[in-house]
């Protein structure tokens, strides 16, 4: 008999089912929630049914939207020659916030990752690809903007495969030093393709 | 124009608001929560919902509850000639974890701080009074598991004078050295209480 109600202990056990909540974390915002207004619990809960029932995938670039295309891709403003491949929405909203990429984006929705099961078919590269062949829209430049690890590398390695045929240019973010970050901290890999990716002054 | 969805953008910002979350980790759960299915976000929504609802305040000890009386209020396995003060809920859960406590509780929700605003009325200390005089079950022994911090001291204080009249004895959890770690690394304060509170081996 550790908690004194089950309603309680529903509550903690939901909140730490989310990621990077523990059990105790969950207990705290559980009861921080309890100390708060009905009104504000209320709107929280609301807003949580109202995501998830509002929000689907943008039928061209499978991004998060709340229509059936998303507002970049419908915006007149963004090259649509340009597209920058990404693993997960939350990757096109760190790009957006450098306010340096004019061109439209594609979310994969994972990549490819044997060990945990995640073939090609898992993950959006079909809807890539048929956006590529459309011949109204031509692209000039795949950006591939992935994670750098193995599973990114393998994600890479597959689409290249794919794409090149297709006489698409190509392009991947760099890898190097983090601004702000002492090279004598940097790890070899990140030192030795920062040293490969070098670039004129 | 960061986000693509308003609700997506309401929902971080209600994830936000609760304790040890950040934007980063809202924007995480956020999207944990939009991959989730339908039937997990509904029962997510309506723990939260139900907890708000059902939880209230003991009439005795003021700790949480779904019923009139608390469940450790109720047993008749619990001492009820000794009680434990703690500041929060989630501290019970914490002495209830250890399965050394055989009295019953008694719950302040918060502790006196002028610097925040709070003094002895903002807190439950006149419950606690009216049970200490209530003369058809006597209380043998107050145990203060206050936190030991400043505003800590000061409830004991206030406490203290308050109880010392009715010929109530007053104790409170020892400080002193954790177990599992050293004692090169304890600080000053801990060490001077450890050594003031030492005991017979």
């Amino acid at each position: 008999m550790i908690n004194t109600s089950d309603s309680l202990e529903i509550l903690v056990q939901e909140f730490s089912k989310l990621p990077s909540i523990g059990r105790k974390t969950a207990l705290r915002i559980s009861m921080y929630l309890l100390k708060a207004s009905n009104e504000e619990v209320e709107y929280f809960s609301k807003a949580l049914i109202n995501a998830k029932e509002k929000i689907k995938f943008c039928v061209i670039c499978c991004n998060i939207t709340e229509d059936d295309v998303c507002k970049i891709c419908l915006s007149e403003k963004r090259l649509k020659k340009q597209i920058c491949v990404v693993e997960e929405p939350q990757d096109v909203i760190a790009i957006e916030k450098t306010n340096e990429f004019k061109g439209v984006y594609h979310v994969l929705h994972g990549r490819i990752s044997p060990l945990d099961g995640i073939g090609p078919n898992e993950i959006r590269i079909s809807e890539l690809i048929d956006r590529l062949k459309d011949d109204e829209k031509p692209v000039e430049e795949i950006i591939l903007a992935l994670n750098p690890d193995v599973e990114g590398e393998t994600t890479i390695l597959y689409l290249n495969k794919l794409i090149k045929p297709l006489g698409i240019r190509i392009t991947r973010i760099a890898r190097g030093i983090p601004i702000g970050s002492e090279l004598e901290f940097a790890d070899q890999v990140t030192l030795a393709k920062a040293l490969e990716g070098r670039v004129s002054v």
